[in-house]
């Protein structure tokens, strides 16, 4: 492990120097190989896939390599390609009464490690966005998909070969020994940031263990509010689109807020739309109340722990609140600070609700389910950030990124 | 330490939806308590002063509160009451295909704790920039000075109080003991950033035991390149002004390459000035063979270890080099990544130096010196930072918030 931090350390330097035109004919020549090469990964794939007899269908159709999968990834590569170079990029640069210009310039973090489980096409994914961004990054995926992730790996660097870029600037761990991973993330000479993509369990693990710092995704305990004034079809359809056009997504909503004024009318109503999707809905109290009468529904009473729960299945919690004040605390302390939206007609609220619930992405009138990478117009994201520090929410380019301070003079010195 | 965390993160929340105004006025009257309690603060400062009969020259300055150090951060105050606001600021809206509009909200980070040694004026600042963006913050200063400081967040919570924001925004660790710095480290349910200043042991050893990101400043090894082409007597007067000017600051120059085309007429003109400065020179061999001749000047050769020195000191070493390719390898391998400068008159090596030296802050025809918060227009810096994430280099009020994602919808949903 120490020998490939070395390596990518130096080919960071490289990366960071390289040309926009080098780095995006490296990203084309990636795709065209991954679609040449389409025999060759399913190959490599099926290894994989007879080796994991045991896993169960879900963990199985991740891993699978398809030709669909593949040309999505070399599609995403193209996609990036066309995309403006982030690095270098001068803001602000404004004189200071000393005479000298300050301004900043946006450069490579450096060197990313990247620690992932089954699915293979989070290997491409990683290595373009390291290429675009002027990254290097070490890659270490799950012992599931190893032969499929060496087969990819193989041609990214090959890829960067042909651009004239180092091939060590994206490494795949070759060995599925666990111990690696603690050393990837404890060696912040080689490494500037790990980025992990799995389990709870594992980013939790990682975050307690790593050496450097960690963008990472927890819970996704969004919530939508309905508040006093709106408009209740609007509201129907966004709420009903946040909890169940996918459950498992982190964005998809997981508790509801009605307030005191809309309940009942709104409550009955979306009652009866999530009791035809078999919704099971936990409520408080008044809630229960006004939602008792509905035939077919699952109701049962919310307890304290539910609004703390992030399902990923078809269960919501519902709260009746008396203000928009009461709203945003209860988001604030019991929400995961991921994602939550107002439904609302009233300015003011909208504006409040914006600037004082505590989350990555807040929004008024548009589903949870946007929280996403691609909808935000990033290309691509490499992971979901619910910290505050560096990135906050859907993390792409930029969060690869940092700015420097770059001053330009004409011999000016301090007095 | 659990309850003033717990105090800290309620008050947070009401900061950050604090209006400019109460900020501003705040600050204001912040300022006014300052300059009214001249004499309860110079009493209060010459308990510590007295207890502190066995403490050095330096280390006695750095304790005094003096009518000056008191008008100065009042200034400082009023200042930055002057300022814009960066909580709020919404970056980048732009309507996507979907339909609804995304951008990014600045807002405040939540919770720093503060850890700084001696100087109480440091109580002032962290409070301030803590109000202006609109955080809470928890402020530990040193044993030393805890009567200054006791009167000083005293001062702070009424100035809070009387603008009707909670006085628990800015609170002090009232107890000297050495347990309280590892609680306030360990509390990432409280605390979102940490904030050390003072010595190299200390930072290294928060960083080691934080729990929470660290926003930290370690060496500033800092170099000046006097490239092929260049203008004499600028490139004289900078470098003689970076090393020169204060031998302490972290962005004062501690080394010093030269092109080898350029060093024969530089070396021996730069020679005779340090000299006269009697500034230390440690050379590699072909310094040595060009200096060799200079009367009253203390050569000696320069070790392996010099390169990586900051010395702080009358002392710099100095490199011949043979190109700019070499220059810029010297300062990322031996570099600080702190503050580096080109002096140069050729466009294409400023440009390559300016986007290939990996540095917080990089510099061409000015001095190293004028990497500062001040300087760089930020009003006033919380600290500098030595790493990549999140804030490079100097530290001012945007370094102390984040950007969360805003969405702007009219009832889009995801397909």
């Amino acid at each position: 492990m120490e020998a490939l931090g070395r390596q990518a350390r130096e080919s960071a330097a490289r990366m960071a120097a390289a040309s926009t035109a080098q780095k995006n004919s490296a990203l084309l020549a990636l795709a065209r190989r991954l679609r040449e090469s389409v025999a060759a990964l399913t190959a490599a794939n099926a290894r994989d896939l007879a080796a994991a007899g045991a896993l169960d269908a879900a963990m199985r159709d991740r891993l699978v390599l398809s030709e669909k999968v593949i040309a999505t990834v070399a599609e995403g590569c193209e996609q990036l390609a066309a995309m403006p170079d982030p690095v270098g990029e001068i803001s602000g640069l404004r004189r200071r009464p000393s005479g000298i210009s300050v301004g900043q310039m946006r450069v490579p973090l450096g060197v990313f490690g990247m620690i992932y489980e089954s699915r293979p096409n989070v290997t491409i994914e990683a290595a373009s966005l390291a290429i675009k961004s002027g990254n290097a990054c070490i890659l270490r995926g799950g012992s599931e998909a190893i032969h499929s992730n060496l087969a990819l790996a193989a041609l990214v660097q090959a890829a960067l070969q042909e651009a004239g870029l180092p091939a060590e600037a994206v490494q795949l761990v070759a060995t599925t020994d666990r111990a690696a991973v603690g050393a990837l993330i404890t060696m912040p000479a080689h490494v500037d940031v790990i980025i992990p993509r799995g389990g709870k369990g594992l980013i939790e693990r990682i975050s307690a263990e790593a050496r450097v710092p960690v963008i990472k995704h927890l819970d996704g305990n969004c919530h939508c509010y309905v508040d006093a004034e709106v408009e209740p079809e609007l509201a129907l359809r966004v709420v009903m689109n946040a909890k169940t056009q996918k459950y498992s997504p982190c964005n998809a909503t997981e508790s509801l807020l009605v307030h005191a004024e809309q309940a009942p009318d709104f409550l009955p109503r979306i009652g009866v739309l999530l009791a035809a999707r078999g919704v099971e809905m936990r409520g408080c109290p008044r809630t229960l109340a006004l939602l008792g009468p509905l035939p077919d529904a699952r109701l049962a009473a919310a307890s304290e722990a539910d609004w703390s729960t992030e399902y990923l299945a078809p269960i919501i919690s519902i709260k009746v609140v008396d203000s928009l004040d009461e709203a945003i605390a209860h988001i604030n302390r019991y929400g995961s600070h991921h994602t939550d939206a107002i439904l609302t007609t009233n300015h003011p609220n909208a504006m409040r609700f914006l600037r004082e619930v505590d989350s990555a992405s807040v929004m008024v009138n548009a589903s949870t389910r946007f929280a996403d990478g691609f909808e935000y117009g990033l290309g691509a994201e490499i992971g979901i950030s619910t910290d505050k520090f560096h990135a906050r929410g859907p993390v792409g380019l930029e969060g690869l990124t940092s700015l420097k301070w770059i001053v330009l003079g004409q011999g000016e010195v301090r007095g």
